[in-house]
C-alpha cells in the first residue's frame, strides 16, 4: 500500500485505510523512539525544511526531532526575520526551498488553504502543520493514535470534544479523521464559539458540557486562547472554566475507563484542573511522544514514494 | 590545483582559473544534489558556522543545507539576540567561534570589508556571504555557473545588469567575475543609482534599459530594495518599473536565445513581469539550485586545504 | 566510576572526585576537538535540546557544537517566540521536551533554582547552563580545566576573582569547585557588589584589587554588565576600570607565572586592557576550546549512565 498523495494537507482528504496505514507505521516508529538508539536510517539523504509563519515551539520541535531521528538533513525557517519581511510571496519562498533540494516542506500558516496552494507549486511533499482555522492533521493523527493505543478501535466510541470549536483546526481535523474511523463525535462549548452549520458534518452539538460527557469514551479538551477574549467571543476565563472546565467530579459523567486528551499546552485550572491533567486517565504526556512517532511515519511514507 | 587563499572574500581576489576550478567542482556537487541521496561525506568531521548580522533566509538556508548535504556539523548564529547585543566586537565573536572548532565561518555583515578583517584574525576559513555594498561572491559564482551551463563560455557574451547598481554587491561581484572570464558587461539603471566612476572598472554604462538590452546574451535584473525610496535615490516603484522593468516586449531587443537571471526574491511586476519570471528563458529557479551546488563546492575546496 | 546524579546542577553538589572525573574525560574530548575529524560516535542515537530563557550565543553554541561533534540529534529552543509566550509553565515545557525523546535538556534561566525544579520533573538529564545569580557550573569546570592544564593542581594555589561578585554565577560556581580542589580563593570588587556574608564560604574578601593580586597564581576577571549601572550598584565604567581593571603594571603584583582568565566576552579597556587580553599569560581563547571539551565530557558521562 502507498499514500495516494505526495502531501498531507488534511484528514478530509485521507481514506480510513490511509489513516490506519500511517498509524501502523507510527507504531514501528514509536519502537525506535523508545529504544536506546533514536537514530534510524529511513530519511538518510533526504532534506526536510520547516517553514513556520506562526510561532510554535512544540510542533516545530516535534517535526525537527522526527526528521533528525530518521537521519535527514533538517533546517528551520521562521517567518520572523525571514525574507518574507522582504515581501516575498509564500509561493516564491516555497519554490526557493524546493529548488534547494527539500524533499518535504512542513508549513504552518495563519491562512486556511496555504498548504494546498503550496502543494500545487512545488515538487516537494507538503505537510500541513496547521493552516488558519482549517486543519491540523498531524495533531489529529496523534490523537487518534493515542486512542487506538488505549481502546484498540474507534468504532462506536463516543468522543467528546470540549471548548472553542469555532477557532480550532485540531477539532476540525479530529472530526474528519475520527468520523472516518467510525467514532461518534460530539462537541460542546460556548455557543458564541460554535461554528454555524457544524451539525452538517455529522457531529452532535451540545450546549452543556455535561451532555457531551455522559458515557463518553474519550474526552478531548481544547486549548483556550486567552487572546480571543478581546474579540468578545470568549467569555471570561473564570466563567469559561466554571461552565466548560473539566474537574474530577464532572468527569464522573463519562465512562469509568474514559481517557482524557489535550493538544497542549494546558492552561491548568482553565480547561482542566491540575488533578485531571495528572490523573491516570490523562494521556497528555503520551500524546507528545505519539506526535513524534506519527510525524516520523509521515516523513518516511511521503519521502519513500519516489523509491517506488 | 588548489585555491590560493583559505578564504573566499570576493571575486576581485580570484583568478579566472580559480573561478573555473570552483565551478567545475560545483558541477559534481550538483550531481549529488540532484540524486536520490543528498548526503555525501566530503565534510564529515568538519564544523561550519553561519554568522549573519543581516537577515537573509535564502542565503543562510542555502549555506546551511550545503553544509548538511556534505555531512558537516553546522550551526547558525543570528546577530539578533546574539552576544553582539552585549557589545562584543566582531573579531572577538569570530575568535570565539574559531576556538570552538569551526572550520569555516560564513559571514554576512552590513560593513564592507568585515569578512577581510575577520579572515586576518581567525584560522578558520571565512566565506563572504555579503558585505555591505562591496561583494556577494557566492551569488556571482552561481550566476556565472548558470550562464556557463546554458552558454558554455562567457567569452564575448554581452551581459546586461539592470537596476540599482549603486547599492548592489551582487553587481560588483558579477562585474569582477564575469570580466575575468571574458564577458562584456554593461549596466543600466537610474542615474541616481549609478556608482561614480564605474566606467573605470571597464563596464559600459547606459542610461536607458533599451541600449543595454540590444543584442544581450544574458540579462540580470537586480532586486529593488523598496526601502531605498526613503533616501530619495530611488524613483517611485511605478516609475522604476516603467523605465527599467523588463517585460516580454522589451526583451525582444535582446538576442533570441538570451537568458534572464535575478538573484531573488523577485518583486513581480517591478523588476520583471510575472510572464518574464515564468518564461522558458528565465532560469531564476535553477539559480537557486546552482547556489547550493556552488556553496557545497566552496565548503569542500576550502576545508580540503588542510588535507594537502 | 560514574557520576552520582543524572543531572549537573551545580558544583556545590559534586565531590572533588567527580569534578576530576569529568575533567579527565574532557581531556580525551579535547583530543577529538583538536583532531582533523571532529565527529565521534559517543552520543549516536541520543537527543540533546537546549532551552534558553536568556540570550546567550556563546554558551548555546558551545553546547550545540559539543552535541553535534558527538553525533547526537541536537535542537535549540529560544524562549523568544516559544510557547512560553503562550503562558506554558517551565515544567510543562520541559515535560514536553522530555516526552519527545530528549536525553539531555540544557537550561539557562533567570531564576535561581530553575534547573533543580526541572530535574525533579523529567527523566532526561538536566544541565544547568546558568540559573539567575546561583551557578554556571560548566563555566567553572572549564576554568578549572584550564588552570589544571597550566598548573597541574589547584592545591595551595591562590586564585583571585575580580569584579562584580554579587551578580556572578560564574564566581559562585568557581568558589564551590576550586575550594573543593584545594585552592585558596579570594575575591575583590566594589563593596556594593560584594555579597553579604561571603566570608562564610571560606573565601577571603579584599576591598582593593592590589591585595587580591599579591602573589596570585590565577587571576579571573569577571565580566562587567554595564546594565548594572542603572541600579546604582555599579560605579561608573571609568571608575570601575580605574580601581579594578587589570593592566600589565597591576598584574606585576601577581606571581610571575600567574595566568589570566575571563569568561568572555571581555569589555576591552574595562576589566582588562587590550594588552593583557592578548598577552601570553592570558588563556581566554583556550578557555573557549576547553568549554566545548568539558561540555562534550558532560554530555557523554550523563547519557552513558543508562548503559550501566
Amino acid at each position: 500500500m502507498a499514500l495516494r498523495s505526495k502531501n498531507l494537507l488534511g484528514l478530509k482528504d485521507l481514506t480510513a485505510d490511509e489513516i490506519e496505514y500511517i498509524l501502523n507505521t507510527a507504531k514501528t516508529m514509536k519502537l525506535i523512539l523508545n529504544s536506546k538508539n533514536k537514530k534510524a536510517p529511513h530519511l538518510q539523504g533526504k532534506s526536510i525544511v520547516t517553514l513556520f509563519y506562526e510561532n510554535s515551539t512544540r510542533t516545530r520541535l516535534s517535526f525537527e526531532l522526527a526528521a533528525k531521528y530518521l537521519s535527514s538533513s533538517a533546517a528551520n525557517i521562521s517567518a520572523v526575520g525571514s525574507s518574507v519581511a522582504k515581501g516575498e510571496s509564500l509561493i516564491d519562498t516555497a519554490k526557493t526551498i524546493n529548488m534547494m533540494g527539500a524533499d518535504v516542506i512542513i508549513l504552518r500558516h495563519s491562512m486556511a488553504g496555504a498548504p494546498h496552494l503550496l502543494a500545487k507549486n512545488v515538487d516537494a511533499s507538503v505537510i500541513n502543520a496547521g493552516d488558519g482555522m482549517n486543519e491540523h492533521p498531524t495533531q489529529a493523527l496523534l490523537d487518534i493514535f493515542t486512542i487506538l493505543d488505549k481502546k484498540k478501535t474507534l468504532k462506536g466510541l463516543k468522543v467528546a470534544i470540549i471548548g472553542d470549536i469555532y477557532h480550532s483546526r485540531v477539532a476540525r481535523s479530529n472530526i474528519w479523521g475520527m468520523s472516518k474511523l467510525g467514532a461518534n463525535v460530539c462537541v460542546a462549548g460556548p455557543s458564541t464559539l460554535m461554528p454555524p452549520e457544524i451539525e452538517k458534518t455529522g457531529v452532535k452539538v451540545f450546549t452543556t458540557v455535561q451532555e457531551a460527557l455522559i458515557d463518553a469514551d474519550v474526552v478531548i479538551a481544547l486549548r483556550i486562547q486567552k487572546e480571543r477574549q478581546k474579540s468578545g467571543l470568549l467569555p471570561g476565563i473564570r466563567e469559561y472554566s466554571r461552565f466548560f472546565g473539566l474537574d474530577e467530579k464532572r468527569l464522573k459523567l463519562a465512562k469509568k475507563d474514559a481517557i482524557i486528551l489535550h493538544p497542549g499546552p494546558v492552561n491548568r485550572g482553565v480547561e482542566l484542573t491540575t488533578s485531571v491533567v495528572d490523573c491516570d486517565r490523562s494521556f497528555i504526556n503520551e500524546q507528545v511522544t505519539n506526535g513524534v512517532a506519527v510525524r516520523m511515519a509521515l516523513l518516511y511514507l511521503l519521502t519513500r514514494r519516489d523509491v517506488n
